[in-house]
């Protein structure tokens, strides 16, 4: 019988901010083989209806799932928050890991009084699965949630500070200062927002911490793996990246994402 | 023999913004029965490469073709810019129109002396499509192209007047007014910027004159389908609609842009 533990972990995203998962993945688990897909040809799915979402999300759970994969991490938002169900329907007894719980796990942590606040798309904002998740760990946490759809066209624009998404960030962020008790933390559920991490800490300011599901998911993803005896520790192979459309933007950018050079050759062209 | 004339006009766009050109096609060619399709799963085109443009294009013209059609209109700019060759191919004998040609031709007659500033998606700029329709028109014009992907995003959101939108058309536009010779007129070179031309044309100020190819793609219809003894002059049936996704969304934001009523239950959800 083949070693499950040697099996690659498999990733996938809507495009290429799902790299910052990746990192913090390959972090974590030095050890282990990842193959990433980056369906950049439909992104963004932050503004499409939860069934194309879960469509789009089951495509590319069976690409990934083709590289014999012994676990899938689910680093886009807008498909965990509205396809695990579906996509674990279709991994079968491969097991899949969404950033919502690992995200709800940090905002509990970070809010001892349980006042939350999340930005996210509008897909993931309307599916209010980060409401769901935090209410199961916390049933008096008060949650707020607020959509931020230019953040994403900001981070891919690569103007993540300055005059322009300082003003965004404020109409977005202002009514959530303004409320008559401030949230002690503040959730990026989407992966574009953390490249403008630093932009959103000055706007709201040192009493909101900023969650970024990466981190935890990493952990998450660390954990399952060597409850089940599943963690692999010898020399990884470099990783395998797959992109639905342009994998020269998909290095060029997704290096800025994942903290380390990626060869456009590397990257192959899959069509879903 | 079928009377050719009876057929509808079909129009096909990455998403809604299209609708512009839809509703100047329906207000010169009122006899006319229309086909439009919104390919709203995949949208934005702006962003994709040219290959998945044109993978995504000739998917749709297809999809619209089915309706056994007398003239394909190709309202997205990134579509006409990148993919016109593949889309006649596609279509053989039926007629296919988009709208960089009518939009050069707009900007000629707005630019007598040939100063002319293009804006429009990333993917349009680097194709470089209206830089040679305007070159083969006046072979001495002096043009100018920026891409303004955020404009999309803002127009989305309906963020299409105030502080945030004005300073973003400052951050793109002012290295136009800082030419040493300002152009003549500012061609809109995507379907979402017809939204922003208020307050773009308060930032260019009054002596760049806007140009909106939806204009001048109807004329060029009208044309076309005169010169080819094409004309349907009767009562026409109401227009039907096709999306890729959400057809709640398409019917309600559609509405703005077509300037008429839209039933979500007469728009089809289609799978390409």
């Amino acid at each position: 019988m083949a070693d499950l533990s040697e099996k690659p972990i498999g990733v996938f995203d809507s495009g290429i901010g799902g790299l910052t998962v990746m990192r913090a993945l390959m972090e974590h688990l030095p050890g282990e083989n990842f193959v990433y897909l980056g369906d950049t040809a439909r992104l963004p799915y932050g503004t499409k209806s939860a069934d194309t979402v879960t469509r789009y999300a089951v495509q590319c759970a069976n690409a990934v799932g083709a590289h014999d994969i012994k676990l899938l991490v689910v680093a886009c938002n807008t498909a965990s928050a509205v396809a695990i169900g579906a996509l674990n329907k279709t991994l079968g007894d491969t097991p899949v890991l969404g950033v919502i719980e690992p995200g709800a796990d940090a905002a509990i942590a970070a809010a001892p009084k349980g006042k939350i606040a999340v930005i996210a798309t509008e897909s993931t904002v309307a599916g209010g699965a980060y409401m769901r998740a935090i209410a199961e760990r916390n049933p008096s946490a008060s949650i707020v949630q607020k959509p931020c759809p230019l953040f994403v066209a900001l981070a891919e624009e690569g103007l993540t500070d300055g005059d322009i998404p300082e003003r965004v960030a404020r109409h977005y962020l202002e009514p959530l200062l303004a409320m008559p008790s401030t949230p002690e933390c503040l959730v990026l559920g989407c992966t574009h927002y953390p490249a403008l991490a630093n932009m959103i800490a000055r706007v709201v300011g040192p009493e909101m911490k900023l969650v970024d599901s990466a981190e935890t998911t990493a952990r998450a993803a660390k954990q399952l793996l060597s409850d089940r005896k599943l963690q692999r520790q010898s020399e990884p192979l470099p990783p395998r990246f797959l992109a639905t459309d342009a994998p020269d933007r998909f290095a060029r950018v997704g290096e800025i994402f994942l903290g380390r050079k990626i060869d456009a050759r590397d990257v192959e062209l899959v069509d879903l």
